[in-house]
């Protein structure tokens, strides 16, 4: 029902036609992507990743052992000039790419077809978050203008039901679709099948529809907010993100350290996501991320102020010191 | 809560005392073998499984390319005493062994933990139904005679909650718990949390025991109808544990093929698992599984006529063709 429901409704609406057996249900992205590893990397291929990038994509692919190589990002997201011609698979997340919210122009979205096409790399595309997408139609995904089979995509129910529910899928050729399928069974089975039917219920009888559309609402009031509240402090924003999200992507002065700005600023109950795991093990520690979806938008501008309070003591602090 | 939930309550009954760090939750016993394999197996360590054993455990054993053993089960389970002597983990099912339902008598329990200890081998228990227990009170878990950290205990709630749910745990020595932990997190993150919520609730406001009880009777019931149609037609038991379960274990006449059975049969909407998938590659194909839980008490002699009738004109086939 679920899967049937996928193929249907929600891959349709990313351009994407694709029958059932080539879509896999997983245990959210995170379990999605780690198939895909598994199934297309061993140890002698070589991966390009987006440069920062979901740290959990990182920990997957430093597992595998395949050569893992870094592509600086820039406002358009991962740029396909820079990719490195010995990539095998490409990961990407083209309509938000994680963590700068960047979205990528469909120019550069052929660009990079046309470049995996002449070094013969796959993509993998990682399209976490595309419902939420309240201020703008999204762009076709790549895995809708790609031709030749090179595109695996990655959906994902996580952020937009929630987390928790641990529901994604796989799209891809078949016989990939086949081998992820056997390696699920050995590693889990399948997600539990309860799951999935009150899923494919939830989808099917509409609510999925008008969950997305108050969401919508609701993000859309929360970003303003807080849009407003970050401009009134003078707090540098870095990536926004031009189709909604759930996050911003922000830079503090050169010398901050999010990791500390986050202990000092959970004791007064407002958190903030450090940068540094998006970068590796060598990333700044000035960038963090502030997700606006589970919290209120009244209670945005309060932590906001107590934010740009902690930056401004901690820039005092540091000047006071000799 | 959970965890906490199977600390207190579920492993005491198995005799077993762990803190909440040495529990790790998994999507069900499948989950829990195979990241089990992982941690503790690479291409260079030998594994001993039992044979026939859980089909399931063999394929993520393939995978895993460990040097793999089978050691031919008795009426008592795993034999000690032909355990080879580089076995480094020793896969064992001691409270119902899968498929031949042997149950091990606590002095082999006791020879297999100091053969382990001589050879300086882990033991991994896997006790998946053990609240199934409706004859007899089990035998003392393996993990509960274990003085020196040699067991990791695999218990699972797919056979006494329902399959697909999906919830099972990994009990053993905390760092392997925590190496465990980490690569479950990678893989699939977490089982989802409202998964984990519900059966938590469901175990502490006493509806667990009151289904097991429930669910004792019932089996207990549709065993005893089975086991007097079975005697009724005079088919051939060849394991039907000593404290309840869910299945027995068949023989067939020797030139019977199972899987061409369960074909015939199924026409007739009567299910039975044909045995050779136990075996690996090359076991004998007149063994069969019939299973008992799924299945009203009334319906039962019905099947088992149609199933004694089917053996009795493939007899009658067989004899004709010159």
């Amino acid at each position: 029902m679920l899967i049937e429901f996928i193929a249907r409704h929600s891959l349709p609406r990313r351009g994407i036609l694709a029958d059932p057996d080539e879509i896999l249900l997983t245990m959210g992205a995170q379990n999605a992507l780690w198939l895909t590893a598994q199934v297309l990397l061993t140890r002698r291929h070589t991966a390009a990743i987006e440069f920062p990038c979901y740290h959990g994509l990182r920990e997957i692919l430093k597992n595998s052992q395949c050569n893992l190589i870094s592509v600086a990002v820039d406002k358009d997201g991962l740029p396909p000039s820079e990719m490195p011609k010995n990539a095998d698979v490409i990961f990407s997340t083209p309509s938000h790419q994680s963590p700068t919210n960047a979205t990528m122009p469909l120019g550069r979205r052929k660009d990079l077809l046309s470049l995996a096409g002449e070094i013969d790399a796959l993509i993998v595309e990682d399209d976490y978050e595309f419902e939420i997408s309240f201020l703008g139609s999204p762009l076709p995904s790549l895995k809708s203008l790609d031709e030749d089979g090179r595109v695996v995509y990655v959906g994902s129910f996580s952020k937009s039901i929630f987390p928790g529910l641990r529901l994604g899928y796989l799209v891809g050729p078949e016989p990939f679709i086949r081998e992820a399928r056997a390696l699920r069974t050995s590693v889990l089975r399948h997600p539990p099948g309860h799951i999935q039917r009150t899923a494919a219920y939830f989808l099917s009888l509409g609510h999925y529809d008008s969950l997305i559309r108050k969401m919508g609402q609701a993000f859309a009031q929360r970003r303003k907010v807080m849009e407003e509240a970050l401009s009134l402090h003078g707090l540098s924003v870095e990536g926004s993100g031009k189709f909604g999200g759930s996050s911003i992507w922000m830079r503090a002065p050169e010398d901050v350290d999010t990791a500390e700005l986050d202990l000092s600023l959970r004791k007064k109950s407002v958190l903030i996501e450090p940068g540094k795991s998006f970068f590796g093990s060598n990333g700044p520690g000035s960038f963090y991320r502030l997700a606006y979806s589970s919290i209120p938008a009244e209670r945005i501008p309060a932590g906001i102020k107590m934010l740009a309070e902690e930056l401004q003591v901690g820039f005092e602090n540091r000047m006071a010191t000799p």
